[in-house]
């Protein structure tokens, strides 16, 4: 990818280790606020790294040291379409426009679900608003302890919509905190976010929240990647189905997948006690 | 509310600041448990706050120092339509009547989740059986120390159906920890209560407790009643749906929303360090 | 059931008290891993147990020091239908095959899910694999302090397909944590398991996380077996429909239960400070 | 109900034979056309037959020759909530009141779904708009040979929204006639509402249609209560729900119904070739 | 399978031509009416031929001339559990004996639509009743002309439970029919079946239906098994779920089934215009 | 767009009337068939046209005289992904990529749905396989007398996978009819599609069905934009949840549409005769 593809502007994709990509939102001077181009580009990202053989796990974090990302770059958003419709067009038709925008917005955050391989974010400093719509659309997060978390849209008047408030209550399973957090937009901490699920584990400074979750990442890519998209998909199947549905889909996927050779290579592997290696998916 | 309209029987309703309602169970003598004309005053008081222009957010809590409430009245119960039919009606149609009379019970505690306006409860002493039915409705539940829950309904040989069967699980989001005090109907204190996410806090005293409920309300009053009603509605549209239907929802329910002054006015607020002030809604 | 019946193979099933039974996986030579005749004798017996009347509550552990259960037995499992198709059956007839026998052995584990009366899991040792897949289809769990805990099925190549990865969410409630623990198949210990809701309770030795099982098994058994086992059933609805399905489900079912004899025993009962007794269910 | 309850205003409410009442607009001098009071007194109407135990059937028609309704009454509409906000009010705020005018009007049309007793609906004439979402929340459709229909709201510019746009295409079962007679406005007649299925019969005069819906709604009162009642209400459960919900609803829901003695009468009756008779439900 | 096991008791099963297995309830002096063992014996034979490679579509009749099957034996029913519980049992435990009934006897009628091969019901003569919970299981429907169909349920004092009024809305599609023909039980023939897409098609005699739906089967039996067996699969998945999810389903279904040599066989086949084999599945 | 795009390869587009587009597949030589390039520029096509101001409702149709579409192109199929795995790629990786084909090729299908705009298409001659999954994913299919339709994909060895067997029963509503055609692969004729509903009109000629579905745009066209998205939109989210979950989605979606100065202008309008003007969406 690196080779092939032109150099992303927002954001550095690197490869720290085989198999693990890392992708950094690259805008510190603005605390890695968010504008239109930017989240269009991160969809693009996404779906190039769900298909590339030789990934199988990423890591996504900000650059700089005060923010993983302070949201929404409120200059771009006030000058846009919030707010009362402008000109003759009427409140209909602003709606409609509106639908739009919204919907393709929450396509680009919806991209990290969608994308085959785990992502796992690490966080730091301010973590607000956009922050948390995109980190919710990831498979597990970490951060470092001075994160300041905030589902800031009530402040700027609005309920969060791309995607916090559909999917926050699904990562904590906790809807009494998650209600609290999201109608008074207060901030809350590391230790917080660790006690009610919202992260995984914290680390005393980004760098080492970084470097576990590329650690991690590394785990997690040295499996069978069969097994692990397959786990990846399933789960986040059963979170919108019945369990019936969801045993009834995993029984048809599975039915392909464990035709995979990495079943009698991982079992062989584990009985001669090797690191099985897997052909690229 | 209260110049227009007659005092309530059993609920003290107060408007302790600026946009807060504070609904008070008022039957301490028989510790707040529940009759029929008690759940049907309720349903009205919440269905007027709900549209009520001046009112942002509701706290609810019990008068008396003994008990939130202590559940059913179950002497008005045990004459009434439990246990086997009398007379010479089927089971059949005393069935019809039964679920008649549970569907009206059900819908009076659900116009705590129906109601636009966050609603708070503050709880304290004895909370069992019908209390953990109308505050798993409520948005955010804070406790005092003292408090006694039990999901007491096995107890008296049924199984819970005026909602915390239902509403319960996706409250705590643990269902070994729901299946546990369901099926024994032990009681459990405050501290229990908080590390399951059941409570949002707990404080020393009642008083503090109902104080800091006001104050949480308060607040939330404080923001744009546009972006918090949404953010409840949204909450609850998404526990019942896929992350998709709640995105797609979302996206038509903004696309209204977001053409509201409050969006500048907080904006502008943010920016000029001022206190923003909404149009009533 | 004792006396009628013919002993099972490779369980052993006893009445440890009145209305509680106890299943023990009887294979500790192996660690108590699982084929195909243990899972169809499983469902056997959890089918039995659900109509037997003397029976109100269910303990399931499992033989020797060493494990609850270490899954699957890979032996079995390796030599049987993993892996590539064999001979010249296309990989869509492979695939036909696989998901009939994904399907029954999804079924038999579900009989614990659809068993009438409540389950109560006491793991301890190693727990790993199909071990993970059992006690998420149960009601509660508890485990010994010893017990070391994996959702192994990545690191012999596949997704968990008998239930875990549908049904652990549910049973935790929290995403992330299950993100991790699936896509790395990392050993997590009796602590994590109760701070994260897995387990209900840590108990120091295998035998007092049985005894204690058996315990509460006898607290469940000794309350109206028509409220005990409507909970149970209102539970696991609630979990796969929406709150309003859920209030609608629970009306209709109540419209029946409510009308046994056990709610005036209990009432009366409760009144006279008797323990009340029950007819048989 | 004639007799203890005072006159309704805006329909003759008649009980032209036992367990069958007959409810008719009557508003003929403007058509039949609705306006916000009548639908209110529609849904008390609907709510109180629903519980009256002499009723078990209701047909409900227009009064005059020239139409069953000819929908909303434009006047009142354009005069009210449609169209830009007027004033101050920002159109987040218009939406929020335009959210509870259109939720209550929904409700009052779901009145005649949500009837325990079936409801038919003899048509003659103007059908258009209202009358629409009217008949299709009912559970038979009879119609006069004169009776024109049309979807008519898109050409006031607005999507229907009280129903017809979602029960529609569930009525007659086929979406490529729906989206065609929904997305004109085209007029269609009773042939053609007979051939898509969208009305049972057609009768020669409006009269005939009204006393063949009488005696339909005989016939249907004949039969035992609880098994039309069960009827009715299963098969909208059905509508709604997957066949596997479906038939888990239903086996909740029989086992209190067929423990009703009409099964034993109505069977015995047959044998005997006399009429049975049925306790009121 | 009629070698290798015992012949059935209630049913003769038969093997028309290769590849097409005939079902015929056998019990003509009794108009088919079914008891329990009947429908137990009829699980078994659809679970068998379900998996047997040997078949690949499924013909189900009745023998006699005057009835495919009048329902339910009347005699056995009433001497059973219907109408009000006998002896001391309460009301709420003859409801849970009841519900395990239903169950069972649902799951009976259910393996017709799991079988995964296409079943034809071939219908003459009286279908009354469970003929018709029977028939809406099935995949395609004919009758003789002297057909007399009727949902009767309701005569007999009961909502019918054993599939009709979950399936038979989703099998013709249109409700205002369905509701009539459950409401009233009126019997109906063989045009009006045909007409609103009940049957596929009417002939003139039993003995042509039978021919005919052997034929049918036959031509089906001559298809790729792996699309058709796919096929009924996806269609019944697709009735229950989304558009979105059925594509999702759909897509994993086939990246294993599209894998199958029957594709280039039977491309390779129509190339050369040869009629193709395909193995057996 | 004529003016300001590429003309597109593989298709003509142009404006046959004012707001009315027409997309004409243009490869008569191969019978319409079509391999991926094709599918991917019409979804292109059709996102264009969704957004574009000056289109109301779009024609959709095929070249030449021979077909509307054979369906997909065999010899790009047989030469490609279809059939057992080359190379040794396993089972499971070759379904990995077999699953993105899939989801791809059904997403550029799923754009006609999507389209915000109603889409009519109007089918001549042979319309097989792939064109029945293109034409029910329209909104309205119109038909010359010749055309000839066929669910041809079990003929080649395949369950029907881009939209056919999830969509054709809800279009249609029968389920019986639907079975035998997509089991059977018969060919049906125009007479019979329009008994079933599949088309809403036959024409003698292709012209004039081209020219009818014309007609039928401009009609649509000449409504309010507002109205008749609503519309589209409305049905096809009722056609996949439940009638109240419908009703709550329209309250939402009207609460800002109605707010359009259409509806004054519209019935402005109705009352002085006038055709109404509207402004672009």
């Amino acid at each position: 990818m690196a080779s092939e593809q032109p150099p992303f502007k927002y954001f550095n994709v690197t490869f720290p280790q085989e198999y693990v990509a890392h992708v950094e939102t690259n805008r510190a001077d603005k605390m890695n606020s968010f504008f239109e181009a930017m989240w269009v580009e991160l969809r693009t990202i996404l779906d190039t790294l769900s298909r590339l053989p030789t990934v199988r796990a990423i890591v996504f974090s900000g650059a700089g040291e005060r923010a993983f990302s302070s949201g929404l770059d409120v200059k771009a958003a006030s000058g846009g379409l919030f707010g009362p419709s402008k000109g003759d067009t009427d409140a209909a038709r602003h709606a409609a426009q509106l639908r739009r925008v919204i919907a393709d917005f929450q396509d680009c955050i919806t991209s990290i679900e969608k994308c085959e391989k785990p992502v796992i974010v690490a966080m730091h400093g301010f973590s607000f608003g956009l922050a948390i719509d995109l980190c919710t659309a990831a498979d597990i997060r970490v951060c470092a302890r001075d994160t300041k978390f905030s589902v800031k849209e009530v402040d700027i008047g609005i309920a969060a919509d791309i995607g916090t408030l559909t999917r926050l209550p699904k990562v904590v399973g906790n809807y009494g905190w998650v209600k609290e957090v999201c109608l008074t937009a207060r901030v809350f901490g590391a230790e917080e976010a660790l006690r009610v699920g919202f992260v995984n584990s914290v680390y005393d400074t980004k760098k080492q929240a970084v470097d576990k979750a590329i650690e991690l990442a590394g785990l997690i890519a040295s499996k069978s990647p069969v097994a692990v998209q397959g786990t990846k998909e399933l789960l986040n199947f059963s979170r919108d189905h019945s369990v019936q549905d969801g045993l009834r889909y995993t029984g048809v996927w599975n039915a392909a997948a464990v035709q995979t050779n990495d079943v009698p290579s991982a079992i062989l592997s584990g009985l001669e006690k090797r690191v099985p290696t897997f052909e690229k998916l």
